[in-house]
C-alpha cells in the first residue's frame, strides 16, 4: 500500500509559538532546573517564575514542582487554584483555568493535533477552557477544543473528549456523565459510585 | 453562575500523615536521592530504606528504583512480590500487598479522593488491599478503597473503581469481568483475549 | 484460599534480551546521562546513539530525549518518524515502525506480557508492528502482538488491544473501529468527532 503522509514535507511555519525560540529554550531551561528543583511549599517562587514568563497566576495558586508548562505565556490560571504534581498543561494553544480549580496529579491538558486527511499533517491548536470551582482529577486526558463547565467534575482516568456541563460529574473514557454534582441524595436509591 | 467551591478555606487538619512534616520531608528527600538513583539489582538496600520508614516488608520483594512512596510507614508488601518501573502507591490511606504479587510500571495506587459536594472539598481516604498472587497489569490505575482479591488480574491500563473477586480477570475503563484466570480452556470456543 | 502463584519460582531463563547483561547495564546508563540530557534539536546524535546500540534507524528520525528504549537492538524505525517525549519503547520483544509515523507523547509500545495461568507467572513476548503512515497519538497504549496497519491512526489515550487496520482510526479503551482516515467528508451527515 502507498503511502501517503509524508512527514518530511511537515511544516508549522503558519504556527506561532508567541515567543522566539531563544525565550522557549530559556523557559525550558529554567522549567528544568529552578522551577523543578524548588522545594514543595515554594509556590510563590514557582508562581514568580511563571508570571516571569507570561503566564496569568491568580493569587494564591499552588503549583507542584513537577507540573510541567509548554507555553506558559498561553496559560491563564485563576486565584486558589491547584496544579498537582507531574501535571502536563501542553499549551500548544490557550489554556484557561478559573478560580478554585484543581488539576490533580498527572492529567494531561492538550490543546494540539494534527490534521489526519492532510498528507503533511498540519498542525491544529485548539484552547481548552476549565470553569471556576472545577475538579480534573487524577491521570485524567482533556483533548483540545473541550471546555469544561464550572464546578463540573472530571473522575480520576477519564478520556474527556467532549464538552463538561456545569455540575455535571462525568467518567470513563470517553468520558460520559455519571451524575450531577450537587443532586440531593436520595436515600431509597442505591448511591451511585462518586469516588473520583 | 456562582461558584460554590472554596478551596481558600481547604483544610485537611482531620487527616493524619502518620508522621512529622520533618520525616515526610526527609524520606522524599531519601526517595529522591539515594533511593531513586540506586543501582536497579540493589533490591535489599531500597527494601531496607522502605523499612527504616516504616513500610512493612516481606522476604524477596523487589522495588524497582523508580516506584515512589507518599507515605511508606502505611504501606505492607508480602514476601516475594514486585513493584515496577514507575509505580506510584499513593499511600494517604493504608496499602495492604500480599504475597507474590505483580504491581507492574506506571500502575497508579490511589488511596485518597475528595467530597465533592463539600465547598470546602475535604480530603477523603480508602485503603486498598490488593491479595496474595494478584497481578494489576502495567499502567493500571485503582480507586480508592478497592479490593482487590487473592489471584485476581486486572488488564493492562485499566480503571479499576469496583472490588475485583478472586480469580477473575477484569479489564477496560471502567475495568469489567473478562473471564476466570484459572478456567479450564474449551477448544471448541473461540480463545477470549487474555493478553494484559 | 491457598496462593496458587510462586514468583520465588519465576524463571525467565528461555528469555534472551539479545545482549549479555554488560551491555544493557551500559545502554541504561548512555540512555539516563547522554541520550536523556542531550538538546531538544540534537535528533542526529540520538539516533547515532541508538544505531552504536543496534537500532535500526532510518534518515530524518526525530526522537525526542525523554523518549526510553529498553533494548534498542530489538527495534527498527523507518525514514522520517517521530517519537515523541516520555514514550517508552518496552522492547522485550521486536518494535518494528514504519516510515513517516509518528508515535506521540507518552505513548507505550509493550511487547511483553505473562501466562497469567501459569504459576511461575512465565514471560510471553510478542512483537509490535507499526504500519507507515500510521499515528499512535498521545498517552496510547499499545498491547503485546498488536499490529497497526499503514496509515492507521490510534487516538490519543486509547488502548489497543486488537489489530487496527490500514486507513481505519481506532479510539477508546479498548480501541474501536471509529472512521476511516481518508472518507469522503458527507457534509449532510454530522461529522464524527476526529480531534485524537
Amino acid at each position: 500500500m502507498k503511502n501517503k503522509i509524508r512527514l518530511d514535507q511537515y511544516d508549522q511555519s503558519h504556527y506561532s509559538r508567541g515567543r522566539s525560540g531563544m525565550v522557549v529554550l530559556l523557559w525550558w531551561f529554567v522549567q528544568g532546573t529552578l522551577f523543578r528543583f524548588s522545594l514543595h511549599p515554594m509556590y510563590s517562587w514557582r508562581n514568580m517564575l511563571l508570571r516571569l514568563f507570561g503566564a496569568s497566576i491568580g493569587r494564591g495558586v499552588k503549583v507542584r514542582p513537577t507540573a510541567r508548562f509548554t507555553y506558559p505565556w498561553k496559560v491563564a490560571i485563576g486565584d486558589h487554584s491547584w496544579i498537582g504534581d507531574h501535571v502536563e498543561l501542553y499549551s500548544l494553544d490557550r489554556i484557561e483555568i478559573g478560580e478554585h480549580c484543581v488539576i490533580s496529579q498527572q492529567s494531561y491538558i492538550c490543546t494540539g493535533t494534527h490534521n489526519i486527511r492532510d498528507p503533511r499533517f498540519g498542525l491544529v491548536t485548539r484552547p481548552v477552557r476549565i470553569g471556576d470551582g472545577a475538579w480534573v482529577a487524577s491521570g485524567a486526558f482533556v483533548y483540545p477544543g473541550v471546555t469544561i463547565g464550572p464546578m463540573a467534575v472530571v473522575a480520576a482516568r477519564s478520556t474527556v473528549i467532549r464538552n463538561v456541563p456545569a455540575n455535571e460529574v462525568h467518567a470513563g473514557s470517553p468520558a460520559q456523565y455519571l451524575q450531577d454534582r450537587f443532586a440531593p441524595v436520595n436515600p431509597s436509591e442505591p448511591r451511585k459510585e462518586v469516588l473520583v
